[in-house]
């Protein structure tokens, strides 16, 4: 956890003023730069220190195995791993006779801002070597959002006090010594060397290497291309080698001099094509960055992100933090998904090796929602990479002995490579998840094409999965026995609400395609027979509810099991998890996570406001919240149950989680999920967004500590501005002609003549729910004294 | 399978007329001699060919890491598994200048004989060499029981056409080359090289070999000596290296002339004693044997065998190959048990490494009630054994946040094993079994001693388990959740019927034991207050009952459960786990094993006759026996339901596990407690003993494929044998004055002056219950037509 404040808290940017060492792995992932296809981490330009060096490439892995104890049927033996590719970020430097490292000499400023309207990660730095010699280092980083494939960067020195001897070395470096990997199981198995080499070379600035992965068989091809000003005597070289390319600037400065290098890298790989081919796919998309230039590149980088806000900001009056975690979160957002073009949308984006670089169902259920208001193009492009892992996902069925297809828990390249079943096969509700996003994409954008090209398939075929999991029983009622809910401490449980519900929705709405377009369907054999055996299960779903409470069960008996002993748990056992053995955790009434309240959080049609109420209250009492994919729900469910107070505290753990590092493990990559639910929990939270039957509605309320909420979505090609104060909520169509909405419940419809004002009604709100002793959320005090800039 | 008949069907021997080298393996197994403390597979002496060549000692293991593909709290990193160790049987033999090697020249004729009243396996071979020369061999070999430390061999060579030179090198050699290991999960873990040497030495007929295993530390010593006579010009040397230590005689034998060496083997093993003391304890326990002799140790065999016989023995009229099985299994289970004295008993005995040598629930649940009643010294050391484990399950408890004692699943030293959890540390169930093996012995055999030493601390430590494990509901009902019951295909439920059963007698005789001797208890810290509580719980302890099935439930909603697709489900998709998931498994209903059924045979009391007829037939239908486990507890119930037809056969599968290796991996060592159920089968199922209260009960049935069945039992000092035909039951007191026992419900004394004779009344018998499709125990047929010797 980050306990001192790190960052500065700006509406625009994030700013940190000092090096801290203390942080730096955490830095590194805050200020990671991506566009979904290439990562670079915040590593500083000379290498070292850091806390983890990382750079990633959507899509490439090694292979590794995954070892049993006592071996299963249906185990996977193989997983993925995200590998660190050749490091392009690397710009050493030489003052005079010393290494630019700032562990030596003295550091006089050091100020690094991520600018989420430019895109560019500036660095400035004010050092004197421990020989005396004083230099100004100011870089600026872009990883590209209009060329997919590069990244580039201007590094400028100058003297501070005389006359220096400046060498300057680019480099592309493979096969990157990494820090020794942690016993935590999140973290990321560290591979040792995965790139072989194939090629290098060095022509003048421009330079080259092209690797290949061992197992897995996957070429990595890197090019780097430089424009050299200032000095005088300047002398430039370059050299290759296996795992090192060089461009060498030797050159000297006067006081009021300044030697600028702009350094273009190009990233491609590719699973099939040859070497030469991927050596001219990366000179050529290297050829267009030098065409363009830096200053090209940064405008275009500025106009992209210009047109993303325009369409997605979100403005909070009253909490400056929050502002800025809400653009911190939705900027990551758009790294992880923008270019990511059919591959996956890893739970840490490209930010770090978490997770194994693992796709996991967050990618559907928490940030596919925020991109299919903000940028759908995203959604299309994920949801076609998990279409295009349908057959390995049917063959995956086949294997557990189940219709349909069976999506991983985690994966890459769309095999499982989940090494502890119950808490990765039996959970199932990641194909509910999948078919969600999908119909919720369609909803949203009336994307036909996709429906017909993907969407069909994918419902048509998780529909087939729940039919052949579940079984009716002799009353005819459905069941899905023995799997595993949202919450990882329950597991291989019957008749888990969520997933029951979910399943339901999946069901329905695969019954609806096929309706819709009986002839696609027939040709993946589905027909309205079939369709009929759909409505039946989702008709007949069960869902256990315990009347003695009167609440819902998150699943078959669960509120019978013995109460966790909260008040015996220390504060130091949490998360519970790497303290108490799975066992324990599984029988007994405490939850990791959000799990009936996210059922009723994403299907809040399933239950009356008074169950919304009971069930959110008695869960509140057994969350613990040691995933970060809680506090977003909770947020939701918190407000829309009245507890505007409770939903502001959860909205901060949410929007603060990587600037903060609650959760301890931000150094291995940010958490994509968790930023999403800050937009949950403003938007579907204190906005009351939700979409049913075809309309987006909103039922506004804000906490008294917000004087505004405002926020744009895309629905169906148009844009509507929602501006929420505490009395007020008005609608703003910024494109397109008339939209109908709801608004508390009533229909209202919003044209492009004139915004539309209504009432925000009181909120009613019952006893304040409990969290478990020690785990409510931190209370947000008044918004930190840092300057709004 | 062994689809042939390997043997001949004899009443006191095991014999094999002919060498297959198709079951070599199995005969290994079924051949091996143990004493309980020194286990020799029934390898070749000339050591090849061989299936797997084994020779082992009880608690001589090496460590191996429990490698995760996700790792999690709790789980043991470390393994044991059983490791071959010094093999002390080989003789090998050059027959002028060939080796005696069965696989060439031919071999006229092979015999095998393991004979249950003397001991002794002997062999002979008449066999010519490729080059022409025929010799006769006959070799006898003995683990002896009343010298612990003692295997012998007795060797002979005759030529059978002519002089003959002969070289005969008799060895110690460690660290055996071992065929690869298999993927089966039950096969153990191949350790190349487990040894590490510390001495060696020859000292004319006098060899010895000390080595040290790396990481568990353990000291192994083997010393041989022998004595030789016969032949001409003999010449005699020894040598020894690291892990070879030989002695060479060299010899010409003329027709008629015989070469005889008698081959003594001492072993020992210390974890803490010296290399000098571990050295002087094998040569101490050498020099006793060979003053002993050979022809002295055989007399000692077969008086221990005639009194255990004495003691034990059952008569089968009707099938004979009943008959020899019973006594097989009777054999080996002696041999398991009678010195292991204060070492685990392994689920294969000393027999192979399968189940890597560990010690699982079914010794106390299935090994120990019959050597309760026939051999109760190795009862008391095994559960001495456990006692001594009492330490590590204490600590393993406090690992997983419960009071009193956690026994280990799986284990060789205490430590737990088991590398999957969900059929590991969560059958729970094992600690009730201790409990109630403990409470079986002393009821048998009032050894207060015992109580006060050894059940005491064990009922106490394992009833605080119980208390903690489970917890009452706001109802007051006692529930223990999340645990796994005795059958593999289901894990983690509710109130699994025979754990909550066998964990209430646990509570019930805990409280009795605490009131027996509340000085000792208090010395435990236990007192009437916690008494009272372990009374509270067993009390409301919650047996999960489906009152429109009217069958109980082997856990918390099974009977709701889809079934499992048995007509779906090929013969050759059996056993399931090795063709479906667990997580398949689970959720379905389908029983690898008894659970429920074994309940109702080991609680008996907790059933009217009427569940059990109607639970029998319901969980039939659902059980498949893929575990050797399962046909005993289903012959008892069968047989107690009136079914003797079915029980007879259940019988059979039981009786013939290995003798025809039924289970398929008889290769890696017997499975001892099917053995046992053999026992179960004749005494507990025909027999109906039962002991409650104090008493022991029959209520004698036969099946009408059996005339008579004659068995005896040791209980409390006394020996009653029993013999039951079709109508009468005859109980006569052999040892002791009068013992009270019950026939068919109804109080009867036993004098030693006349035997008693009873009336066995008609058996009521239903609708005979089914099983799975091609489940069903195999026919047995009348009676092989081989002689009866």
């Amino acid at each position: 956890m980050i306990t001192h404040p790190a960052y500065m808290v700006e509406p625009w940017c994030l700013r940190e003023t000092e090096l801290n060492l203390d942080v730096l792995s955490q830095s590194e992932s805050v200020f990671a730069l991506s566009n979904g296809h290439i990562g670079w981490r915040g590593n500083l330009d000379e290498g070292e220190p850091h806390g983890l060096p990382g750079t990633y490439l959507n899509g490439v892995y090694e292979f590794r195995p995954l070892p049993y104890a006592e071996a299963g049927y249906g185990y996977p033996e193989s997983g993925q791993t995200i590998i660190n590719v050749t490091n392009g970020k690397l710009i050493r430097l030489l003052v005079d006779d010393e290494p630019f490292d700032l562990r030596y000499g003295k550091l006089h400023r050091h100020e690094r801002v991520l600018d989420f309207r430019t895109g560019l990660l500036h660095r400035t730095a004010e050092w004197t070597s421990p020989s005396g010699r004083s230099v100004r280092v100011r870089s600026s980083r872009l990883v590209s959002f209009t060329q997919r494939a590069i990244a580039a960067v201007s590094y400028e020195v100058e003297p501070l006090d005389g006359d220096v001897r400046i060498v300057v070395q680019s480099e592309l470096v493979a096969n990157e010594q990494l820090p020794l990997t942690t016993r935590d199981p999140r973290a990321a198995a560290v591979l040792e060397s995965p790139l072989a080499v194939e090629h290098h070379a060095a022509h003048g600035p421009r330079i080259r290497l092209l690797h290949r992965t061992e197992h897995s068989g996957l070429r990595v091809g890197v090019s780097a291309s430089h424009v050299v000003s200032g000095g005088e005597k300047t002398e430039m070289s370059s050299e290759s080698s296996d795992n090192l390319a060089r461009f060498t600037i030797t050159t000297r400065l006067r006081s009021g001099q300044r030697l600028r290098v702009e350094k273009f890298v190009a990233h491609g790989w590719s699973a099939i094509r040859s070497a030469p081919a991927v050596h001219d796919q990366v000179d050529a998309a290297l050829a267009a960055a030098v065409s363009t230039g830096w200053q090209g590149l940064a405008d275009e980088q500025s106009d992209y992100l210009e047109n993303f806000w325009s369409r997605s900001d979100v403005e909070v009056d009253g909490d400056a933090e929050i502002q800025q975690a809400a653009r911190f979160a939705l900027f990551h957002v758009l790294q992880a998904g923008a270019r990511g073009e059919a591959r996956a949308l890893p739970a840490k984006g490209l930010t770090g090796p978490g997770y194994d670089g693992h796709c996991f169902w967050d990618t559907e259920t928490f940030v596919l929602p925020v991109l299919t208001y903000t940028a759908p193009q995203a959604v299309e492009q994920a949801l076609r990479w998990r279409y295009s892992t349908l057959p390995a996902a049917r063959e995956r069925a086949r294997q557990l002995g189940l219709e349909g297809a069976a999506f991983p828990w985690r994966t890459i390249n769309g095999d499982e490579c989940s090494g502890y079943w119950p808490a990765g096969t039996a959970a199932f509700h990641i194909n509910a998840d999948i078919a969600d996003a999908a119909v919720r994409y369609t909803k949203a954008t009336n994307d036909e094409a996709f429906e017909k090209e993907v969407g069909l398939p994918l419902l048509v075929e998780t529909a087939r999965l729940w039919r052949s999991l579940g079984h009716h029983d002799h009353h005819g009622d459905f069941h899905i026995d023995g799997v595993t809910g949202p919450d990882e401490y329950s597991a291989i449980s019957d008749d888990n609400t969520y997933t029951n519900l979910m399943a339901q929705h999946n069901l329905q709405e695969a019954a609806a395609v096929v309706e819709r377009h009986p002839d696609l369907a027939a040709l993946l054999g589905a027909d309205d027979e079939e369709a009929a055996t759909w409505r039946d299960a989702a008709t007949r779903m069960t869902l256990p509810y315990n009347p003695e409470l009167a609440v819902h069960e998150q699943s078959e008996g669960f509120t019978r099991h013995q109460l966790w002993d909260f008040a015996g748990t220390g504060d130091d056992e949490y998360p519970l998890m790497l303290h108490f053995p799975y066992f324990d955790l599984y029988r007994k009434q405490v939850a990791k996570q959000a799990d009936l309240v996210l059922a009723m959080c994403l299907r809040g049609d399933a239950f009356t406001p008074e169950e919304k109420a009971a069930n959110f209250a008695y869960y509140e009492r057994l969350t613990v919240r040691d995933s970060s994919l809680s506090a977003c729900g909770q947020a939701v469910m918190a407000a829309e149950t009245g507890h505007m107070r409770l939903a502001y505290d959860y909205l901060g753990e949410a929007a603060m989680m990587d600037l903060s590092d609650l959760q301890g493990n931000t150094r291995d990559g940010i958490h994509i999920a968790s930023l999403a639910g800050t937009w949950f929990a403003l938007v579907i939270g204190f906005g009351g967004m939700r979409e049913y039957d075809g309309l987006i509605a909103f039922t506004p309320r804000l906490p008294e500590q917000l004087g505004r909420l405002a926020f744009t979505v895309q629905f169906r090609g148009q844009r509507l501005r929602v501006e929420i104060t505490g009395s007020t909520a008005t609608y703003s169509l910024l494109d397109g002609k008339a939209l109908e909405i709801r608004h508390c419940g009533e229909r209202l419809r919003v044209t492009s003549d004139a915004p539309e004002s209504c009432q925000v009604p009181p909120i009613p709100t019952g006893p304040a729910p409990e969290q478990p002793a020690g785990r409510a959320p931190a209370r947000r005090g008044r918004a930190p004294g840092h300057s709004e800039g």
